[in-house]
C-alpha cells in the first residue's frame, strides 16, 4: 500500500529492451526526485541483447549516471525464440544515431540480470518498485529461480499487452507479450496471484492518449544535450509515424507511462482490476492478453490495467527530464 | 449494390436458432412492408433442434404467418458438439411460457434446410437477403454442399463474433461464433471473399446500443397478443438482466438488428469493413473473432461491421410488427 | 455381424479420391464375384475433384463398367482446404498417361456424391458396405445432413490415419487425414460411436506389408488391356519409390487393403479395437490419429485396426481383376 | 568423442525427480567404477520438489555417500504446473517405506541446482557427463541462463520422450516430457543443435526390455542392506505391475537405462540418429515427442535414440550396486 512516504524513498530496478521508448522510460527514473535506481536489467527484445545493454549505457552516459549497475539478462524467450522489432526504431532500436564515443561494452555487469534481481530483492525486501518495459523473460526466470522473488517487491508495474484483443505485431498481439508468451503467462500467473500487477496496455497508449504534433516537436525542440539526444533518437520512428499515419494524427508513446504510474500514482486517472490471461496455443492469437470482464473464470484479478493517466503531468515529468 | 428498388421487393430467408432474440428477428422480417419470407431454417444453439423448430412454428402462429415454410437443418456443429445456452433464455429458450395449442410439429418441411438453402438460391438467384442469427452450421454446410451458393444470394447479414475481444460465452469468445467457430470461419472465408458479410457484433449490441428500461417497459406494455406475446417469452431474460445488472443498466437485445440492418440499410449509422478470422485453435481464446484493423494480413475486407444503427427506428419496427 | 450369406450379396459404394492405389481399390471392387457396385462418390484429395471425378470415369471404362454411377462431392476439406499430393502419383494422380478417348465429363451424375450417399442408404438399408480410400469429407457431410447416415450402413472401412504416430505427409500425420482432419474426427466420433470403424492405417501398408519388387514387376506384366493400363498408371510412382526406396527396398499399396478386408473379412490375420482421435490442434501434430491402448480415456473402441492380412489374398485377387 | 581414456574419469551429473527407478538410476551412478559423482540436482516431478531432496539424500544415506553434495532446483515447470505421479510408485515416490533416521534435509545445499549446474560446467569444462531422468525444467533454465551451458558439457543423456507417439500419462505421452513440455522443447532444441541427446525413451523400456519376474525377483533377494532397500522401496511399484500386468507380463525399469548407457556406451546395441520435436499445442498430443524419420522438416539429428541396449549387462551393474 502506498504510505505517505511513498516519495520519501523510491528503490526501482528498470528491465527493458532498448527501443526508443524504452531510453524515454529510463529517462524519466533517472530524474525523478527521491527515486534510486538500483539497477537497469536487460533483456532481448526491440533489439539483440548486446544492443539492449549497449542503448542502456549509452542513455546512462548522456544523463551522467553510468555509475547505475547494467545487467544482460536474457537474450532468448523462454521458447527460445527472438524476433526484433524491425526498423522501426532503426536497427539499432534507436534511431540509428551515431554515437562517436560509445561507453565501453566492459561496463556492463558481469552477474546476470536474473541473479542481479534475486539479490536486490534479498538485500531490498519489501521495497524494489521493479518497471518492465520489454518482454517479460527475466521476470519468468527470476520467479523459476526463485519462487519467493514476488513476494520480495515492492511493487510490478509493466507496459504490455492488450485489454481489447489489439495488437501491434499480429492484429491481436502486442510486441512485449508476443514475443515471449509464456513469459508473460508466467508473469501474470505467478507475480498476479500475489499482488495485482499494473499493467499498462497498448490500446491504453494509442488510444486515449494523444500527443499532439505541436506538443512533440516542442518537446524535441529543448536545447539542451539531454534534449538534442532524445530528439536525436526518435526521428526515425517519427517520421515513420508521421509517413503513415501509424494508428491516429497524433504522436504515441508507450513505455515511458509505466514508469510514470509507478512512480507517480497519482496520475492514474482511471484504472480497473480485472484477471487476465495470455494464450499460448491460438494459431492467430498465441500473446494476446485476454481479460475476464464478466467473471466467466471466477479467479481473483491479477492485474490493475491502467485506462487513463494524466498525460500533461508525464509530458511535464520528461520535460524535466531533459532540461 | 443496393438499387432504387430495393425496398420494391426484398426476399428473405432467417436462419434461426430459436432464441427470444430470434423471435424478434423474426417478427421484425415478419411484418416489414414489401417483405417476403421465403424460408426460416433452423440450427441447434440456444436450444436443441427440434426446440428451435418448434419455437419458430409457435412465432409464426402467433403472426398468423403459418404458410411460411420451416426447415431443419444442423443439430451438432461440424465438429459434432452442442452446448445450449442454459437457462438464461428458458429452458425452451423463449421464457418457458406454456403453449396450450401448440403447432404440430409435423409442419416442418421433410426437406433438409441445407437443401432448402441451396433449392431456393437455385430458384431466385441474385435475389435473397439471408440473415443468420444463430450458429453458423446451416450456412457452412450450404457452401460445402454447392461452392457457388454464396454467389448466388443477394447479402448476407449475420449477428455473431465480437470486434474487441470481448465475449458472452467465454471471456473472449461470442455465443453464436463459440457453438461452432469451423462454421464461423468457413462463412467468413467463402461467403466473405465474394462479398463482404454484414456483422453485428456482440460489443455493438451490449455497449453502442442500450435501450432504457422505461422504453422497454412501453414495448412490452403493447397490448395485442403479439405485444403480449413479445413480452411474455423475455420476462424471465429481463429479470435476469434486471437482476444481475448484465452488461450494463439498460436492456440489450441482438438479432433483431441483424434483421433491421438487413432490410432497412438506411438505419446503419456508422460501420466499417475489415478483414476478420476466427482463432480455431487457442485455449482460452477459440471461437474468438479476430480483427485485422491495421492490415497485418494483408487481405481484403470480408466483413462490413455494424458499429451503429439508429436504435429508434429499430423500435419503431418492433413495436410496429408488435400491433 | 457377417452371416453365412457374406459372400451372397455385397452391396458397396466406394469414396475415392482418385490416385492410382484408389484405381487398384476401383479395380479390386469392381471385379470381386458376388459384390454390386452401387456409386462411386469422389472426393478432392490426391488430385482436385475434377480430375478425381474424370479418372474414376476411365477406370470404369477400362473396366467397361461405365454403367456404376459417378458422383461429384466435395471439392475442399470442411474448413475449406485442398493439397494435393503433389507430383509423387503424377500431376494427374494416375501417372499421366495420356488417355485419347477419355469418357465425356457429363457421365458423372448431376446429384451430389453427399445427397447419394443419404438416398443410397435410404433405398438399401443396413446393406451398404461403405468403403472410403480418400479424405473423409463426403462423409463427414453426410453425417451432419443426416445424423441417421452411419446407421443406416452394413460397414465403413478406409484407409488412412497413423498407429505409432509416423506420417508420410507430415512426421506425424497420414495424406488422408492430414488433408481433413476434421473430418476424420467427425468420422471417427460419428461414425465409430455406432459400430467399430475398420480401419488401414498407414504404417499397416508400409511396415507389415512389403511386396517384392519381383512380385509386383510379374502382376505389372500381365498383358490384357486392363494389366497394361494398371501397369501404366504405376510407372511414375513404381520409379519414384525405386528411386528414393522409399519405406523400404519393397513395394507398398494402400487403398487396394481397404477394398480388400471389407469385402473379403476372411484375410484379416490380426486386428485390435481401439479408441483413436483425430488431434486437431497440435502444431505439428494436426491430422495424426492417437489411439488410447492404455485405456486413459475409458472410451469403447470406435476402430478396428488392421495391423495383418494375408497379403498373398489380396494380390491374387489383384491379379484375377486384372486378367 | 569418446577417448580410450573414456572411462579413466568420469564426471557425473545426475539431474533426478526422486522416484524409485530415479533411485536405481542412482545407485548405478554412485557404484560405476572410475565415475566420480559432482552432484545431484532435484527437480519437482515423480513427487514434490522437497521430497525429492529427501528421497535423493535417503538413497545417499544407505549408500554411504552423503558427501556427494545435493541441489534443490526447479519446483514447478516452465509455465507453473506441477502434477506428480500419483500414488503408482507410493506417495513418496519411493513405496512409502518408513525412514527411522532421515537425513536432516539442510543437508541440501544452499545454492540453486541451476546455478551449481552452471557453476560446474565452468569448472568442469568439457568434463561432465549430464544425465537427466526427470522432467527438464532444470536444464532448460540452465540453458536460458547460461547459453553456452550446454557447449561446456560432455554429453547429455536422458530418460523420457516416445518415439512412436506412444504414453504412459496420456494416451500419446510420456510423463517426463508431459510434465514440462517447454523444457523438453527447448533442451532437444538448445542442446540438441549442439550435440545429439542420448535418450532412452518410454517405449524403448516397455517394449524391447522385458525382465523376467524371476529375474527380478531374484535382484529383490539380495540379502545386504542396499538390496533390502532397493527391495523395499519398490515393493508397492511390482505389485500395482503384477495386479494390473502393466504394459505385458513382465517387469520393466526406465531411469537406469540412462545412467547405463551414458556410462557405459559400449552396452548399446541400436539406436538410430533422428531430429525430434515435442508437440506443445495440440489437445491431445500435448508433450508427444515427434521424430522426423523421413526427414520431412530437413533438420539435422538432434537425439540419438536408445532402441536397444544389453539388458544383461545392466543388470549386472544393478546387482554389483546393490552388494
Amino acid at each position: 500500500m502506498m504510505s505517505s512516504k511513498e516519495h520519501s524513498r523510491q528503490l526501482v530496478v528498470l528491465d527493458v529492451d532498448g527501443g526508443v521508448d524504452d531510453a524515454q522510460a529510463m529517462m524519466l527514473a533517472l530524474t525523478q526526485p527521491h527515486v534510486q535506481v538500483l539497477a537497469i536489467t536487460c533483456v532481448a527484445g526491440n533489439v539483440h541483447l548486446d544492443q539492449v545493454c549497449q542503448n542502456v549505457l549509452r542513455v546512462l552516459k548522456v544523463f551522467s549516471r553510468l555509475e547505475v549497475p547494467v545487467f544482460a539478462g536474457a537474450s532468448l524467450s523462454l521458447l527460445g525464440t527472438h524476433v526484433d522489432a524491425g526498423h522501426y526504431l532503426g536497427q539499432d532500436g534507436m534511431g540509428d544515431v551515431p554515437d562517436p564515443d560509445p561507453p565501453p561494452a566492459d561496463l556492463v555487469q558481469s552477474e546476470h540480470a536474473v541473479s542481479a534481481l534475486l539479490r536486490l530483492s534479498g538485500e531490498y525486501p519489501g521495497e524494489i518498485n521493479l518497471i518492465a518495459t520489454g518482454p517479460l523473460t527475466n521476470l519468468a526466470l527470476a520467479l523459476r529461480m526463485d519462487p519467493d522473488f514476488p513476494a520480495r517487491l515492492r511493487k510490478l508495474t509493466l507496459m504490455g499487452g492488450n485489454i481489447y484483443g489489439l495488437g501491434n505485431v499480429t492484429p491481436s498481439a502486442e510486441y512485449n507479450f508476443w514475443c515471449d508468451p509464456e513469459a508473460a503467462h508466467v508473469v501474470l500467473e505467478g507475480y498476479g496471484s500475489l499482488f495485482p500487477i499494473t499493467v499498462v496496455p497498448w490500446e491504453t497508449c494509442v488510444q486515449d492518449h494523444d500527443i499532439s504534433w505541436d506538443t512533440w516537436d516542442d518537446i524535441c525542440a529543448i536545447p539542451t544535450e539531454r534534449g538534442q539526444f532524445h530528439a536525436a533518437i526518435q526521428q526515425q520512428m517519427i517520421s515513420t509515424q508521421k509517413k503513415h499515419r501509424l494508428f491516429s494524427a497524433h504522436f504515441h508513446t508507450f513505455d515511458p507511462y509505466a514508469v510514470a504510474v509507478a512512480l507517480c500514482p497519482e496520475i492514474l486517472c482511471k484504472t480497473f482490476y480485472v484477471y487476465a490471461r495470455v494464450e499460448l496455443k491460438g494459431d492467430i492469437t498465441r500473446g494476446t492478453m485476454v481479460c475476464d470482464y464478466n467473471d466467466k473464470w471466477g479467479k481473483p484479478p491479477n492485474v490493475q490495467v491502467v485506462k487513463k493517466l494524466h498525460l500533461p503531468s508525464v509530458l511535464t515529468m520528461l520535460c524535466k527530464a531533459l532540461e
